[in-house]
């Protein structure tokens, strides 16, 4: 019988998994205790409070501090923990009220990821920030006032989005990528060069192949000097402000403190239960490391779709039920300089990573037929396992109905769908939204021939 | 050995059955034999050459009919198939340049439907049209210039497509339905009512539940009368030219005079290599008749989609090949006075008709997340058997975003989804693009919840 459960974090694997833990079971004590003042927010929507699609930094709470009073949560913002034995299930935490205990039949960690930042020179300099948290958000909104020259240390989604944002204010921004192409933990080059040709159309400057090795000036930057990797050449490009952008890495310390097992990606490991290796502990979120769900690898997620789903079932868990998570497919989009960008499963280069040998098929496509105005050009890849011809991932750019698209092909991957399997989806079709055979099909025509299926 | 194929039509069906055979086989004999003066259109499109979404008639043709020429591909247009014997394999035609015949060793039927229309006095006068082929939009798009008052009866896809057409022209536009709802061979009423609430708003008058009893006048429309099936009422509507778009029927006269089979929807009876009863003998497209994709139960598709799928299947083994055709789920779209509207599979009442207890779960969702400017309202409603929980239906209306979302349950019903697999469906999320937990997948929750799966 669980009487009272514990969760740290209030990000959104936190959160969910505090409210579905009470819906669940209406009894049982529940305390969140969350590092940061703040009570669950959208970590994705930081960068449109910068740009004002999102109105005000308030909008992003998505769950008022003062509403879990009403579902007999007792949450705790400000307040880390100090310390915690798990022999007698207690958690030592400081707070703005001082210290105090609390103890647990039940405990989640949900201590989300912090920035890993790269070894470049200069980083602890005032105005070089990480667009993570809140206070980051709001402390970038005011450098979008003052600022002229804006330095992005990484192309991901993250830096790229913050590269729009602060371009639609107005700031000259750089983005500076030490792989070849932006993007690469989401898209396959081939896609990523239809997104930069469109960044740098809108007037972003963007280095790829380039290392940033140091922030120069003196308290605040003055430039970032960067290295082009192949040619070796050294540019110091001016910069009132930086941001660095390079990656996360999970939060682990407390879960180790108490013997939690980490996994090879340096998450949390969990089983399909997001519980961890100690009873009555699970993790969930960007601290955990699942698995990926095509090649039950071990996988991080870093989404907040993947946050939410894991959440649910480590709160159900936690007390008491038996909720499963399928693991992790990885569907990822955005929005970039008006493009949409969608991927999921495997990518080329992670299905190399993962000695899955695939085929896939490559097309461009309209998204409307030629005969009815305005259709627009996206290209449509989809990426089978060659033994098998089973759909493991695919990629959609275009300026309109990629992201959409993409969870057709999430779908398909989680229901074992095959490049046959595929070709006989029948798409929905209407002059004023798309044509007879969508990209999707003729992409899986390619591979269906080619593997003879 | 397959010599010589003889396609009859030359609409989507027929013209993809023709293009897969002598893809499939390069040296048979091929023939098209249509009877109307055009190759391969877009059907579908004709009521946006009306409002100037497809900008001239010429740009609806697919296959230009020069270009047959090269397939090797003898395509007779503004020819009619007198009679076929089958017993010799030989079909008489008259075209243009007289009478002649043609030998098969195989021959497909793609030989559409044509309009049904209903017992209604005066559908003989001029300016009262059909909106199904090139000649009836080229007639129509002469309307637009000179007619003010357009009635049209029959508040289904092509009617309302029509309606929204000359409604842009500037026309006064009235729809009569005889059903309680319009588009209810698509939509269940709970969503019918919102694109009607769009129509009346966007200034239509939109007549539901009403009988259209006669077309009034001389030589050309006056008014119609209609009457009201509740009260009795009746009207006479002003009318300069009439639409009649109360459905189709298949073209079945030449397959019955050979003794192919007709099945329960008045379509010829195909199997799953869309052939008939008859040794050498498919049919594809309008005049065929499946089975629908859940219940396998006789169906006709009468979709673009389904004509070309069925088209492919047919030409390769009319060609001596081995494809099959996997059932009709019946995905329909449409863009009508700004609200998209996406249906697929069976609605409630279509499950009643082919007796199958469902369940439904229907929520109301954004298309962006709540904090970030600009989403909108789309209701979205996921059906599923009782007795399986599986995934039999879905519909969805909203102003963007419903048509792609659409292609998800699609692909589920094709998987044989239930409601805890489209529950545990991934979808992506962005904050610029959709939000954590998709409509569709709080949809699937409530019957998940609900079934105890």
């Amino acid at each position: 019988m669980v009487e009272r459960i514990i969760v740290i974090g209030c990000g959104a694997a936190g959160a969910t998994a505090a409210m579905q833990a009470r819906k669940f079971n209406r009894k049982t004590e529940i305390a969140i205790i969350n590092e940061e003042p703040y009570s669950q927010y959208s970590r994705c929507g930081l960068p449109y409070t910068i740009s004002g699609k999102v109105r005000e930094f308030n909008d992003l709470i998505l769950m008022p501090p003062e509403n879990w009073a009403s579902l007999k949560i007792d949450a705790k913002f400000s307040t880390r923990v100090t310390r915690i034995d798990h022999s007698s299930r207690t958690v030592e935490y400081e707070g703005p009220d001082g210290s105090g205990t609390a103890s647990y039949d039940s405990l989640v960690f949900a201590t989300g990821a912090r920035n890993a930042d790269p070894p470049i020179e200069g980083l602890d300099k005032q105005r070089v920030y990480g667009l993570r948290s809140m206070d980051d958000a709001k402390a970038l909104a005011k450098e979008a006032e003052r600022a002229k020259n804006m330095v992005i240390i990484g192309g991901g989604l993250i830096g790229m989005e913050a590269a729009e944002a602060f371009h639609e204010r107005g700031l000259n921004v750089t983005v500076v990528e030490f792989l070849p192409h932006v993007l690469l933990a989401m898209v396959d080059p081939d896609m990523a060069q239809i997104v930069e040709e469109q960044v740098r159309q809108h007037g972003v400057r963007l280095m790829t192949n380039t290392a940033a090795e140091a922030v120069l000036g003196e308290d605040a930057p003055k430039a970032v000097r960067v290295k082009n990797r192949e040619t070796g050449d050294v540019e110091e490009i001016p910069a009132d402000a930086v941001i660095v952008a390079t990656g996360v890495r999970p939060v682990t310390e407390l879960a180790e403190s108490i013997g939690v097992e980490i996994g090879p990606t340096r998450g949390i490991k969990v089983d399909d239960h997001m519980k961890t290796n100690l009873d009555g502990v699970y993790a969930c979120g960007d601290c955990a490391e699942h698995v990926e769900f095509v090649t039950r690898r071990p996988f991080a997620g870093g989404l907040g779709t993947v946050a939410v789903r894991q959440g649910r079932v480590a709160g159900i868990n936690a007390a008491g039920g038996d909720a499963k998570f399928p693991g992790i497919v990885g569907a990822k989009v955005t929005r970039l300089f008006g493009v949409e960008i969608a991927s999921t499963g495997l990518t080329e280069d992670l299905a190399r990573r993962f000695e899955v040998t695939v085929v896939k098929g490559s097309v461009k496509g309209l998204t409307r037929p030629p005969y009815y105005q305005g259709g627009k050009e996206i290209k449509v890849k989809t990426i089978y396992e060659k033994s098998t011809g089973r759909l493991v991932g695919g990629q959609i750019v275009g300026p309109e109905d990629a992201a959409m698209r993409i969870n057709v092909i999430t779908l398909g991957i989680q229901q074992h769908v095959d490049a046959p399997g595929l070709f006989d989806f029948e798409n929905c079709y209407a002059p004023a939204i798309c044509d007879t055979w969508d990209p999707l099909v003729t992409s899986a025509e390619a591979v269906r021939r080619r593997l003879r299926m």
